[in-house]
């Protein structure tokens, strides 16, 4: 119901601690319920428990993508019950994208709407899912099916929690950065490119500038009616690819599908937005070079063409050949969004690239 | 995300079946998902259906509050998925507030809110819950614990409608009206009190007025921070005795224990609000005389203390002394909200009223 989706403040300190203390001791909540995923309450449950004063209503979640539905809320929502959370309570999300979002959707359709902050613990989660106001849980096997638009109290970014997260999530998280690079800023492309993840980065100002260009994009566009479309970029096929391996041994990460994603789309950009081939190469190097993984294993086509059909954003599947509505590099710093392109093509240049058996 | 959360607009036509060709007519939607009550769908279901041109996703509700829950929703959703719902489809909900609170707050999350209608066929319905963009589902024994606000694409009213609506219910809705003219307009509570429910009724005028009165209060406080409070007159101890007493034999239609909640909070507000006894007694002799039935069956005070602290409204239970946010009458016209009384005084003066048997 607020004009903005945009969270009301930011604030960063490099320790969770310190900053978590900081900020709730300007909190008029006079209700806390934390949500935290298990892996997170495993690590820093205890440090982060003893920077509160006063009362919590603690729950953890189970970790994974899995359990980024209903049943997972309704566990959460039989907690806040119990506790008689009311209208006036806060809620706080500790964790990834799984853990904000779930959290953000229980808080924003609990009693119709209670406050919530975010504390991103996965580079993400910092740069994307916190970012835009967007709530939800996956529902059968449709990716945030489920969800709503609600905007945070708070994001709370404290990137010494980057210190205890694998290689792996960090590459996830550099995948939706160099995603804004991509679509809207080159010089940011090029110092994401250069770096070397084995090595200690200081992430505040990375984080900042790839949160501002999220930030403007969704500031131009709440409701994803227009230009915020962009941001899709890379996740026409990569939730397609995502979506249909998950369970499998193959099941790869969210950043890892967006980048494989990326790559592919890159080759349907050359056709239907002029990307340069050279181009192309360029963003195939930089991504295999940060480690990124582009070969895929062989996906059934029908099932790539069902989680295809369940893109929020695509037109209904009519009879006959169906259109994709993707978004497609012209160059580095400038795409396009809403480019029709059909449904077999698609399907047809993510099959060519899927090299590997699993 | 809208400002308003009233309808978009309002349209009015005696038979329902004309009213529904002329609107859809003019809609863009290019899906259609009706969801309707198994008991309308009964009665009114085959011409209805007549009157749209085209596919439609047709879900039949099961029919009572006792549905009103997750579970119904999911099998909604479930249907939405198999037909592959997409963000620019409409959802139009007929039947009572459980159907479109229940479908609204399904449009509203799914992928992250689509466009819903809603043709009420009860009387309360039409006066009450399709004004005021609130959705919801109950939880445990809380009523409407999980919901949304959103703001409906159209409010269709076809009195004609109500002339299948058993004379119970058609008192249900009388009772919401009732406090409209109580809380804002002694001329609406007068015309009101005068009706002979067993004679034939005009009801298109008087359904308008309490609209109107109801609509311009949700104009002023749309998030019920302030003066929107007012409409819980009769409902702080209406939803208690309503929960209370939900699979007993002794169950409350809502309107019904609404009026009850009138009559015992008219005693509270003698002592808190001023409110003369003569005016009070008037109120129960209106009420008495509309077929309202005041007499309650006793309820525990321990349970019915439980649903007073679900009221979304109250301050947290403290420890000790718990004080209830209450609506109360000063005069019929004139109301107050934020009224704190003792939960304990509360509970005893409806004890006392409680004085028949189950």
């Amino acid at each position: 119901m607020s004009e903005s989706l945009l969270p009301r403040t930011i604030v960063e300190g490099e320790s969770p601690e310190d900053l978590l203390r900081s900020w709730l001791a300007q909190q008029p909540h006079h209700q806390l319920a934390v949500v935290i995923d298990a892996a997170v309450n495993e690590l820093h449950g205890e440090a982060l428990r003893a920077a509160i004063s006063g009362p919590v209503v603690w729950s953890v979640l189970p970790r994974g993508e899995r359990h980024k539905v209903l049943h997972t809320c309704e566990t959460l929502w039989g907690t806040w019950y119990d506790h008689s959370l009311d209208r006036r309570a806060l809620v706080l999300a500790i964790g990834g994208g799984v853990t904000t979002d779930m959290a953000a959707f229980a808080a924003s359709t609990w009693k119709r709407g209670i406050a919530f902050a975010l504390m991103p613990t996965t580079l993400l989660a910092m740069v994307d899912a916190a970012i835009g106001g967007k709530t939800g849980v996956d529902f059968r096997s449709g990716k945030n099916l489920l969800g709503s638009f609600a905007q945070p109290e708070a994001l709370l970014i404290a990137p010494q929690l980057l210190s205890t997260l694998p290689i792996r999530e960090l590459r996830c998280g550099l995948a939706e950065m160099l995603k804004h690079g991509l679509l809207f800023d080159e010089a940011h492309w090029h110092e994401l490119a250069a770096l070397d993840l084995t090595a200690s980065i200081n992430w505040l100002p990375l984080i900042r500038r790839s949160l501002g260009l999220k930030t403007a994009i969704v500031e131009a566009d709440p409701l994803e009616q227009g230009p915020r479309q962009l941001l899709n970029l890379g996740h026409t096929l990569g939730h397609a690819i995502e979506s249909a391996l998950l369970g499998t041994p193959a099941e790869l990460l969210h950043g890892e599908a967006v980048a494989a994603g990326i790559y592919i789309e890159a080759q349907l950009a050359m056709r239907h937005a002029g990307l340069g081939r050279e181009v192309a190469a360029e963003i195939e190097s930089v991504l295999r070079r940060l480690g990124f993984k582009l070969e895929l294993p062989r996906i059934d086509e029908a099932k790539l063409k069902t989680f295809l059909r369940q893109d929020k954003k695509n037109n209904l599947p009519k009879a006959g050949a169906v259109e994709l509505s993707m978004v497609l590099l012209e160059r580095i710093g400038q795409a396009r969004y809403a480019v029709p392109v059909p449904e077999q093509e698609a399907i047809d240049v993510a099959v060519a690239h899927m090299t590997s058996t699993v």
